[in-house]
């Protein structure tokens, strides 16, 4: 193919905005560690296409690749421009598969426009979900709460849950997910009163602001028979106070350790680990990576209880490419509720 | 059955010597935590036995029974005797299933003297292997470690395997049952010279001795390539190097935790756990009790492997009850190489 469908040639943006990294942060990242560039678009090989992005996602996981150390997905460069997931529309295309228009969900985000080659893009029909769900709940954060909760924690029927971050967007997904698949009780922990509150709505069984006392003792005030699966987001006391809480041949599924990637102190384990033996409690730690054979099962079984409207999802939507550290950084300080996403 | 089958009723003991829990311990036991008592033995009911005890085990768990802490194993009673495995000889029998001679491993040991129900007594050959090895590595302490690399921690084939605790009774069974089951290389851990050097022996891969040296370092130059599967029997630092040097998708079999039996300062934990996310290790506590089951299955796989001497098992034994409490409290100093048992 040597044409280009395309919008008119002058309309075509022929610069991106884009997020790179400056430096490395030590701790909680700063603005000096974010600059905001722009740049040439290249010409679309065959095979490519253009986007202009709508909807870009900010997730935890990204600290962990502002760092320089060998991890499960590759640190970020210094000076190249950072990814993530977004959505966009396609406005010029040199692939079969594309055509200008279409809706396409792809890894280039933290930047307002995309060359990508065709085999990097997955459509997403807008007029089923809005953006910020395929970048949500129906995309990699709902396939992680999923994935948590079957091939790692192997959550069973009646089970008594317990899940931390509950009000962020994996969260939420796996603690309604969780009372889908038959949990007893679903018990949440988030970091405010009007989180705690929207827990409720959301069909968790008990939930408890963190901020109000020890981990622990809220834990046995709303489990007090204790528990047999925990979903950790979150490491640090909270994992503590759920191995303390754990009932015999209980299930550990650590997917984040939000209290920890800021932390530049001496890092801290769970002291109470030891329990694991006498209580026979396994626990697993999973990134996404190695479980994205499992996206068509839960697109079968999740999506249509997501789309029906059975689970909800919340959506923290902030502005403009300028503003997207800051809406990264506030994943860190409790600033969202549900799914965080920039909108162009 | 009204007789009772017995030597000549002058020969039968009347007494016994047991040892009591006198107090509960801080820490490192001490002598005066235990009592020597004799009281008189009990009549015989019918199916009761009277076994004069040979030989009893002394075993890591036995502390935590010491506390007065709800565990797996209900702790020992102040003022009571305490209990544990012994195989001995039957003096007189009320009971349909064994006859006077008849050796029987039993749970009462502690005590030169013993009379109990025959469902409490399991017969023994000791034609086929002394009573040390019904008590360790054709016992609980084989079970343990077969468990442990099976059911519990998953082992398969081609795993780079690292065991702690490698010369005591049960490392030093799952270090050589792993070679017998495929593991591409089995490197262990003990406190001595001589004990890595019968590690070796006894067909690790490699060995090195922890107060040569911090054990992630000393565990990275012996597994540069890293290691799949942990056994471990020591918790603290070797669990946080096992942590460090684990592969994606690596597993922990959590069996004991020595290091930690006595400790009466601020527990630790790993202060890498969060690095389970990204390598996707399971970490999976277990006590035996759980896994009973596999008993039949376990001696048929790994029985013949002992008694033809593909698997060796070391004894390390003391003599007379008045030294047991010494001889338990050796298991925390490193006493004992392989199994250490009491002879009466």
């Amino acid at each position: 193919m040597t044409s280009t469908d395309a919008l008119s040639t002058t309309e075509l943006p022929t610069t991106t905005q884009q997020w790179v990294l400056a430096s490395r942060p030590t701790g909680l990242p700063t603005d000096e560690n974010f600059r905001l560039e722009t740049v040439d678009l290249p010409e679309l090989n065959d095979g490519d296409i253009l986007v202009a992005n709508s909807v870009a996602t900010v997730d935890p996981y990204m600290r962990g690749r502002m760092n320089d150390t060998k991890s499960y997905v590759p640190p970020f460069q210094l000076d190249q421009p950072m990814t993530g997931g977004a959505v966009g529309t396609v406005l010029a295309s040199k692939s079969d598969k594309f055509q200008v228009g279409d809706a396409v969900r792809h890894s280039y985000g933290w930047q307002t426009n995309a060359v990508i080659a065709d085999s990097e893009a997955t459509p997403v029909d807008l007029n089923v979900a809005p953006a910020a769900a395929y970048l949500g709940i129906l995309g990699l954060t709902g396939l992680t709460a999923y994935v948590g909760l079957t091939a790692v924690g192997e959550m069973k029927e009646g089970d008594v849950v317990f899940i931390s971050g509950a009000a962020g967007a994996v969260g939420s997904a796996a603690g309604q997910f969780a009372k889908q698949m038959g949990a007893s009780r679903v018990i949440g922990s988030a970091g405010s009163d009007e989180k705690v509150e929207r827990l409720l709505e959301l069909g968790f069984d008990a939930a408890f602001n963190y901020n109000d006392g020890p981990v622990a003792e809220q834990l046995a005030k709303t489990a007090p028979e204790g528990i047999d699966f925990y979903f950790d987001n979150v490491g640090g006391d909270h994992l503590e106070a759920a191995i303390g809480a754990m009932r015999t041949f209980g299930r550990v599924a650590m997917c984040g350790a939000i209290s920890q990637y800021n932390n530049t102190g001496a890092p801290t384990g769970p002291r109470n680990l030891a329990l694991a033996i006498g209580k026979c409690i396994t626990l697993r730690g999973f990134v996404l990576g190695k479980y994205l054979h499992l996206a068509g099962e839960f697109q079968e079984r999740m999506a249509p209880q997501v789309v029906s409207g059975k689970v909800a999802y919340d959506v923290t939507t902030r502005h403009g490419i300028e503003n997207m550290p800051a809406a990264f950084l506030e994943l860190f300080s409790g600033g969202n509720t549900g799914k965080m996403v920039v909108e162009f």
